[in-house]
This record gives structure tokens, C-alpha cells and sequence, in this order.
């Protein structure tokens, strides 16, 4: 498939870099041992969790570098893991707000503390809200590790110190975008415009376009055209990347994505598969979706249903055709960020991985 | 009093930055509009409880900077700021895991969205959720402004780049005493060692070494023995005004103090005053301790007699004690900081007025 080249750019990256990065949160996770042995529990389960990720915001750090003519790949590699990092400590807040209970085939950082302090007794609503309190110093954890580890790799202070700037910018914007995310369960206050604002903010422009231009600026890019084409392209992978992500949600293995399938269902968040499907289902179709939409008791059947109906009323192919629409567009500002043939394939490729994955 | 030249030099730092500051956050809060009302309104929130600090950790910054040879008012006075930032989001992180709901005079964030949701008729658990989820977003929020703030500041990359990354190595170890704090409420599982390494990690080096040694690295400080009493006198500095806090919390004016009086009781939090309660209180004494500390429904009649018992134990004069031994420890290194007559004062004062603050 077109995205093959792609998804084997993401494997070499992952076999490049796990060894690196289980090293740097071994060690991280002995300095937490010192202070004492909860925060290095908590760090040692985040690492589980980290070092699983499908690391595409690191892989495209790299490509980011490569595109921008920088070569040493060793620093770069190690420079890179930050972003997974940060990503991995949004994701532990992320479920904390969703209420989800399995990240990446393992229990949640909340859950599993709260599952340990259940485990000692301590009485429901107590064990609760410690796993809260835990799940939120693992993220607070996370995002001052991802910027240790940054500002500690092997480049020059001018080039950290721009990589760290432009991940502060970006990362505000994921948090605005989370927080109208979190409000965004009230199918009729809000349009499609407004829907995929909160998803470009929230997740699009910090998944396509920050890792790429961190790895551009840690190469000495500053000429902003070229930077501006590289914005551009990113955007349209991390549209391409969110769109999926949000059909994966709806219709994903839950083994293979290894989060709960139908959590958006249960939380009745507004999609752009659910916005479909309210303005064009009909009148069947959206009793369906009113009845499974933010059911809090939802089963397999209720998912089952509602999938069906999302293909019928045509909603799936809309929001999937809306995705390719972003990998078409991407693909054109390709020769605009590298000359070099080889990597272009890669820029193209990992735009239909996104739309072609099934985790 | 002793510490008066120290609050002067805080009051002044305070009325030289508040309308730097409120410029700061009102752009900032332009900045979110743009993406949606709510992130401006969290923001807004947040802003207000941010001016309201007592702004100690911004004014060592400036102090440090001074110390260390820094001329340059202007640029310090506004990069100092970020501090705050970082300070506040912890802030709002912590109400949520202390379920406090006043904040300098303020609803706490997650109680101010929590109420909102439920004046619109949201039920009272997913308005419970509703809060906790902005105010996660919030502390979120600030952490990375602050970043914005610090690396967008006057200096050259090689300093912002320097203080970035002391930054995140002390903000890392808070996260981590703020999680043993969170399992810090069975008395009897812990000794004073433990109980002072989380108050160090969790407050004392962050108020006291890090704005300090920040302050220093801006000012072009490299000579590590230099910075090595700096980080002494910070830590004594922390102490006090960890040990003081922990007193207010404890028998200070709720209007006065701005957050809720006797919440650590009723968290059942483990404070050196209920430490030393626990190890020297007679049978009667122990029984009061017993009775009121992790008590929900704390009275205020509850409050008043375990002070009077905190008191009566000698267990109010060990920690006072014991914050007036670092005031003094702290003094001695001060020549080795600076030989400024007026700083050395300055720094002096600030000491005492750790331990003489009635807020």
C-alpha cells in the first residue's frame, strides 16, 4: 500500500530509539527512587505506557531534520524522544477527563492507582480521587521530563532553546483545544467549523506540524517560507492523522488500538462522524444516535448499532473522504520541503499511513 | 520588625510588575478568545488568582539576578513573571488534589467551573467532572505559558536556554513531592527524615533555590561555588517559608491567608506540627489528634481545640523552632552572596520575614 514506506519509516524509528529511551527513563526513573519509591512507581508505569506508543510525533522529528539537511543522527534520535514524552504526559490527563480506563493494552496511571489503593482497603471514593491525584503528578512529571530531556540534548543552546519556544506555543494550544474538547458533549451547540477548530488545536497541529518543525529548527532552518510549506504539510497530516483517529475510536479493534473502543460514545463527545450524522440521518438513524450517545451504560450491541447506522447514513465515508482530501493536499507541498527523492517518498507515504492504519 | 526591609522589597516588586503582568496575561487571554470563549474565560480565571500572589518566588528571581551582578531592571522584572506562571498552574493542580476551594480570596478553579456547570443544571457528579477536567486544562495551560513567557523574555538564548532547563530539573522533583505528599496521610508510616524531604521537594527548594538560581544564570552566573551558596541560602529560605506556611495553615486567618483554614486536617494531611503532636501529645492529646485530623466534617470547634492542643504539646514552638534555626543558618551565607551593603540586607530581611509573614 502507498503508506508502507511510511509505516516502515515509524518501525525503523521505533527499533532505533527504544533501547535509547528505555535507558533515559531508567534512569529517571532510579533519580524519582531517590526522592522515594511511589514516584518511581508512578514514573516506571508511565514508561510502560510511553515506550508502547506508535511514536509518529518522534518519528517525524527526525524527518523533520533529515528534510531540513541535518545530519547527525544519532542526537537527533536521542533529541527526538522529548515530544512522546510530552505527548505520553497529555494523554495520562487526557484519560483522566475521559474517564478512560486502558491506554495502550495497560490500565491507565488513575486507574491503577486507584485499582492498588481499592486493593488496601482504602474505601471507594478515597481510592478515587488518589488515583487522580497520582495520574495528575505522572502528567505534571511528564511535561518538565520531556523538557529536561530537550533542553539536555546534544545540539546548541540557540537551537534548543528556539525547539523549546515553539513546543510551548503549540502545547498552550493543545491545552485551549482540550479544555472546549471537554465542553464539546452537546451535539447541537456547535458546527462543523467550530468542531474542527477544537480538533486542530487540540490535536491535528501538534501532531503534524510542532514535531516537524522541531526538527527543522534543531537543523539551523530559519528561512520562514520554507518553514511556512512545512506548517502547511503538517497540517494536513495531523488532519489526516485525527480524522482517522476519530474513525478508529468509532470502529478500532480495541485490542489493536488498545484503548476502549466506543469511550467517545459513552462520553458522547461530538465527532465529526457524529456531527455528520446528526445534520444528514434520518429520523431513525438519529433516535439511534440519540439513544447511545453519552449513554453511560452503552454495550457491545448499542456500539454495533450505532456503527451501523454511522455507515448508512453515510457519515463514515464523508469523514473518511474528508481525510483523504488532506493526504491530496499534502502530497503537493512536498517538493517544496526537500529535493532529496528519497525523502520525498517518505513525506508521501506517511501521509496514506495515516489514513491507512489500523492502530 | 526584621523582616520589613524584605516585605518592602516584595511590595515593591510587586507594584512594579502588576501591570506588566496584567498586560502579559490580558494578550494572552486575546490570544485564547481567538480559539473560543471558554479557554479565555479559564484563562481570565486564572489570571485573577495569578495577581493576587504574594509573588515571593518572582521577587527572588530579581533578587537573585541582582546579587549576581544582573543590571538590566526592565528584563528582569519581566521575565521573572514566568515563575509565577508555573507557580499558579501548580496551585491549581494541587486545590484539585486537596479538594480546597478557596484560592487567594478566590473560588478554586475546578469549584468555580464545577459551579457553573451545575447552575446549568449539569448533574452534580459530571459537574464535579466538568470542574476537574478544566481546571487539569488550566494548570496545563500555565505550565507551558510559562515556558512562552520565560523563552519570549529579553536575554540571550544561551541564558533563557540555561534557566528553561534548571527550571524543568527542580519542577520535576515538585511533581514528585506533591505525589509522596498525596500518600502522606497515615500518621504513623512516616518519620521526620521522610516528612522533610517531601516538604523540601514539594515546596522548600522550588520557593527557595529555584527562582534564585534562576535569577543568578540570567544575570550570566556560571562560577558554581557562587551558586552552590546560593542554592544553600535559597534552601534555608524555602524552609522557613515552607514551615511558616504549614503554621498558617494551621492557625492562620482565612480572609487574611486567602485559601481554606484547617484543610490539612481535614485532608488528614501529615504536617510537622501533627508529627511532632503524634510522637510527644499525652494519651488526651493524641486523642484530639485522633479525632479531628482526616475528619470530613471538620467543625470549627474541631479546629480550635486541636490548636489549643498543638499548642499545649509544645509542638507549635518545635516548629517554630525549627523555621527560625534555617533563618539563621541562612544568615551566615549571605556575605558569600553578595558584598552589596543594601542587598545584603535585602536578603537578610527576606529571611525573617519568611517567619514573621502573617499570609
Amino acid at each position: 500500500m502507498d503508506g508502507d514506506l511510511g509505516k516502515k519509516y515509524l518501525q525503523e524509528y521505533l527499533s532505533k530509539t527504544d533501547l535509547l529511551f528505555k535507558k533515559y527513563l531508567d534512569r529517571k526513573i532510579k533519580e524519582a527512587e531517590r526522592l522515594g519509591a511511589l514516584p518511581a512507581e508512578i514514573l516506571k508505569s508511565f514508561s510502560e505506557i510511553t515506550r508502547r506508543g506508535k511514536k509518529i510525533r518522534g518519528s517525524l522529528v527526525v524527518l523533520g531534520y533529515s528534510a531540513a539537511g541535518g545530519n547527525d543522527e544519532r542526537a537527533i534520535l536521542d533529541a527526538s524522544t522529548f515530544i512522546e514524552l510530552i505527548h505520553a504526559g497529555l494523554l495520562v490527563h487526557d484519560d483522566i477527563q475521559d474517564r478512560d480506563v486502558v491506554r495502550r493494552g495497560l490500565p491507565t496511571i488513575h486507574k491503577e492507582f486507584e485499582t492498588k489503593a481499592k486493593n488496601s482497603q482504602v474505601l471507594a471514593d478515597e481510592a478515587k480521587h488518589y488515583g487522580l491525584s497520582l495520574g495528575l503528578n505522572a502528567g505534571i512529571s511528564a511535561y518538565f521530563i520531556a523538557f529536561d530531556k530537550l533542553l539536555n540534548s546534544d545540539f546548541s543552546p540557540e537551537r534548543l532553546y528556539k525547539a523549546a519556544q515553539i513546543t510551548s506555543e503549540y502545547i498552550i494550544r493543545v491545552s485551549y483545544g482540550q479544555a472546549l474538547d471537554v465542553a464539546n458533549v452537546i451535539i447541537n451547540n456547535i458546527n462543523q467549523h467550530e468542531l474542527l477548530n477544537i480538533l486542530r488545536y487540540k490535536s491535528a497541529e501538534y501532531t503534524g506540524v510542532l514535531p516537524l518543525l522541531v526538527g527543522a529548527v534543531l537543523a539551523g532552518k530559519e528561512d520562514e517560507e520554507y518553514l511556512k510549506n512545512l506548517r502547511e504539510y503538517g497540517l494536513c497530516l495531523g488532519w489526516a492523522f485525527q480524522i482517522q483517529d476519530d474513525i478508529l475510536g468509532a470502529f478500532g479493534d480495541e485490542i489493536k488500538i488498545g484503548k476502549t473502543v466506543g469511550s467517545d460514545f459513552k462520553e458522547g463527545k461530538v465527532t465529526l462522524l457524529m456531527l455528520h450524522l446528526a445534520k444528514h440521518g434520518n429520523s431513525a438513524q438519529k433516535a439511534v444516535q440519540k439513544q447511545v450517545l453519552g449513554n453511560k451504560k452503552i454495550t457491545k450491541a448499542d456500539i454495533a448499532k450505532i456503527q451501523q447506522v454511522i455507515r448508512e447514513a453515510g457519515s463514515y465515508d464523508y469523514v473518511v473522504n474528508l481525510g483523504w482530501s488532506y493526504v491530496k493536499k499534502g502530497e503537493k507541498l512536498i517538493p517544496k520541503i526537500t529535493k532529496d527523492k528519497k525523502l520525498q517518498e517518505v513525506f508521501r507515504s506517511m501521509l496514506y499511513f495515516m489514513m491507512e492504519r489500523a492502530v
